[in-house]
């Protein structure tokens, strides 16, 4: 069953669908964690390709994290990741009702922590400065004419944001729905500006919005600012929200929108399937809701093909798609961008009584960028490093913490979310953490309720290093120590 | 009583000193327009100084908009500023309540437009290019090393702002109170975030705010989009707001909070009297009502030195100072900062909730100008232009628009109130100006009601040339042509 069926056709990508079909053996079970791979003049004669092109598909694979290279012996399967610990499990909620919210002291304090660069950054969820293209950005910058810089600071960028950055993400955003037009796209300080404009173009002070439960702690920080109040979903570890639960919450509450995060979920990880987003859509369209869909993480996607979102699904314009470039490009640029739907207007009014628009000089830069066709081979490299960088995490996790620890496994972003033994509190193996110069998120900041006490939010942001590794043994060993204690 | 009395000593300031000296001759009345100033040559003499000293000082007091050089004839007087047009004047309202507010639609449309460079653009409130350090600032993104670049992209930037652009700001505010340290700084993207970011800490929907009448659109625009109401306040056009009404109307109503822009108001562009400042902070701290003070143009001061803030007569950290670089140094910078006083934590939050942080880029380059020293020099420049401009276009409109025009007479900023014909509608003026490519900003949108009707607002942010006094012999014949027709 070991056989290899690559046919000895010439491509430039002969290495890559040797990786993928290799991968997929792994994946279905023919090797496991420990396994030898054939040796490359094995393959190279059984397949007839070049010694370099099987070269290339192994290092692709340990790229990926699925392998890893043993001096003088060969390449061997790693553990496999999905396999390593038990998905974490909730109890189903009945009857979720709207709720104030007020978690803003405590995640405040956390997240204005996660700057401190002595802190071990595993609360975070940012990627790794060397995870980023900041070389050809900064030469981007460099660039730019003295002419041309005058011009840019001169005067206050177009409202809806700079029209060269606008076509560049309309052409970036082709699969989406039929036709993007520059028009419809609004660019922001970054995507929870884009999330924030749009909540207040939809929804006022004393309105509820239906969000995933856990969801990301800035959802809630930003419904409590405005005065409003958290309807929680039960969310699905693999599967995100119940659409049946959903269905009957919205006729039991009267919900003014949504705010979901299908792709990547912030903090669960999952990817919501296709065929659930598009009965979502259908559902809200039907009951003219709109949904606010934080697509932040779309693209930094492990499987085949980048999946779809929500808003493809979207037949009223009801859907108000918001994302950025700070996971992918530059956190320090501040640019994102919203796709508003039928309300434009009202977003664009918006942004500009808030801030006017968005700076010329950093859109300009980024808008460059994308011109110069170098993001997809970013993108492709930041990707195989993400999934390699989880599986580290999810393996160290496995060999240092207690037995018990339940962990998701995500097709992609860049987060693990850990469901520990029931008697943790989180918020002091926090503190606890911090000690140590460890920062991570307590799950009690993903909730108005405490269901997420025992769980923790984990970032894979960097690539691995004894640092990290020296971390998690601490951390694991913290874990042990506050079991029970707190109960 | 035309006697010299400057003193022979050495000095490079001798020219600047000949130069007020002869401007408060001009504004004591001892030369009136059209009156020839003294030769060089016989100041020269008189003065024991040199030619050079006194030509100087006369180019300076025509950069001032005092004298115009006339070829081969010397340097005559031009007709005094204040002197020109009366002021303009409103009956005084009775028992103002809270009103909910509805400009947006009106107002975003007016603003939108004021982006189009095919419009003679004296509705905005922007200086023009030339009036800005775009070079140097241009300089400084070059002059920034790629690993500089690099790292400064590669992360979010403190929520509070850059610290080296904080540490600038705080040495430039040292004469608001005792001490203004580095950390009571918050940076944010353009004044407006600012207010709205302080706004939103000290009020929440359905709240009163009491803001001046006349005042700027935007802050209506703000109240209307967070759902506050707003207490139009009867303002004088050269004192400000009346403190006893202040008084009176606080007793008659809950007033959450103030938003107020006591130095060269925005659209009146008076300078509150320093003790009115006091007495309103006083009056304010009393009654431990939170004031938010928007500074944008205090720096724009045509007198000898810059006029005090409320912020300094604040006893107990309830003044929220709001200013930013977008007037003075370059608005597609959009870099603004607040010192939000007791209300620092809140402020924070709520940038972090909002945008995460200010780009760090922009910052790093206004700090970088800042440290330069050239800052002071190009606000002397900037605030002479600013002065002539505005000479020059209260000038042109007394020439060419209907008699019974009133006008104000601002010491600083770029903004002229016009209180027109009373069966002048400013908004039928606005949609006719249009069709001749001019844009200025109607009075209505600077109340909730239409007591400006007849109102307009222009910008003197351009220098004086040919186009603009087209515009503004147009302007007077459509004023002229609208008079009646719409009562």
């Amino acid at each position: 069953m070991r056989a290899f069926t690559i046919e000895s056709e010439k491509s430039d990508f002969q290495y890559l669908r040797l990786a993928n079909e290799i991968e997929s053996k792994i994946l279905g079970g023919e090797y496991a964690a420990g396994d030898r791979l054939p040796s490359l003049r094995k393959l190279h004669k059984q397949l007839n390709l070049s010694i370099s092109t099987v070269y290339q598909a192994y290092i692709e694979l340990e790229k990926r994290g699925f392998t890893e290279a043993r001096i003088k012996s060969g390449f061997y399967v790693k553990p496999l990741l999905r396999n390593v610990l038990p998905s974490p499990k909730f109890e189903k909620q009945k009857d979720a009702i709207p709720k104030k919210v007020s978690i803003n002291p405590v995640a405040s304090a956390i997240v204005e922590a996660m700057s401190d660069p002595k802190i071990l950054q595993l609360g975070a969820a940012a990627p790794a400065p060397e995870l980023l293209p900041l070389k050809q950005l900064a030469r981007t910058v460099k660039s730019v004419s003295l002419k041309n810089l005058e011009s840019i600071m001169a005067t206050y960028e177009h409202p809806a944001g700079n029209i060269e950055l606008r076509r560049q993400i309309a052409k970036r955003t082709l699969g989406f729905s039929e036709k993007i037009a520059p028009d419809e796209i609004l660019t922001t300080n970054g995507c929870i500006e884009a999330v924030n404009l749009c909540l207040r173009a939809v929804a006022k002070s004393g309105d509820t919005i239906a969000v995933e439960s856990p969801t990301y702690h800035g959802f809630l920080q930003l419904i409590e600012d405005l005065g409003m109040y958290a309807l929680e979903l039960p969310t699905d570890v693999t599967t995100g929200i119940d659409l049946n639960y959903l269905e009957e919450a919205l006729n039991r509450n009267t919900v003014k929108a949504c705010l979901f995060n299908p792709n990547f979920h912030n903090p669960l990880g999952y990817n919501m399937p296709e065929e659930n987003k598009e009965k979502l859509a259908a559902l809200l369209n039907r009951k003219e809701i709109p949904v606010i869909e934080d697509d932040l993480c779309g693209d930094l996607y492990f499987g085949e093909k980048r999946p779809a979102t929500l808003k493809s699904f979207d037949k009223k314009g009801l859907i108000l798609y918001c994302s950025s470039f700070s996971k992918t490009l530059a956190p320090g640029l501040r640019i994102g961008w919203a796709l508003p739907g039928k309300y434009l207007t009202a977003v664009k009014r918006l942004k500009l009584n808030t801030s006017v628009a968005s700076s010329r000089l950093n859109q300009c830069v980024i808008a460059e960028f994308l011109k110069s066709g170098a993001h997809d081979r970013h993108l492709r490299k930041m990707r195989n490093a993400l999934k390699n960088q989880m599986s580290n995490m999810s393996l160290a996790i496995a060999r240092h913490f207690p037995q018990g620890t339940k962990i998701t496994s995500p097709n992609g972003g860049l987060l693990l979310w850990l469901q520990l033994d029931e008697t943790v509190d989180s918020l002091k193996l926090y503190q606890e953490a911090r000690k140590h110069s460890i920062s991570i998120l307590p799950g009690i900041v993903c909730s108005t309720s405490d269901k997420y006490k025992n769980c923790i939010r984990v970032s894979c942001g960097y690539p691995w290093n004894e640092r990290l590794e020296k971390g998690i043994v601490t951390l694991g060993r913290i874990v042990a120590e506050c079991r029970g204690i707190y109960a």
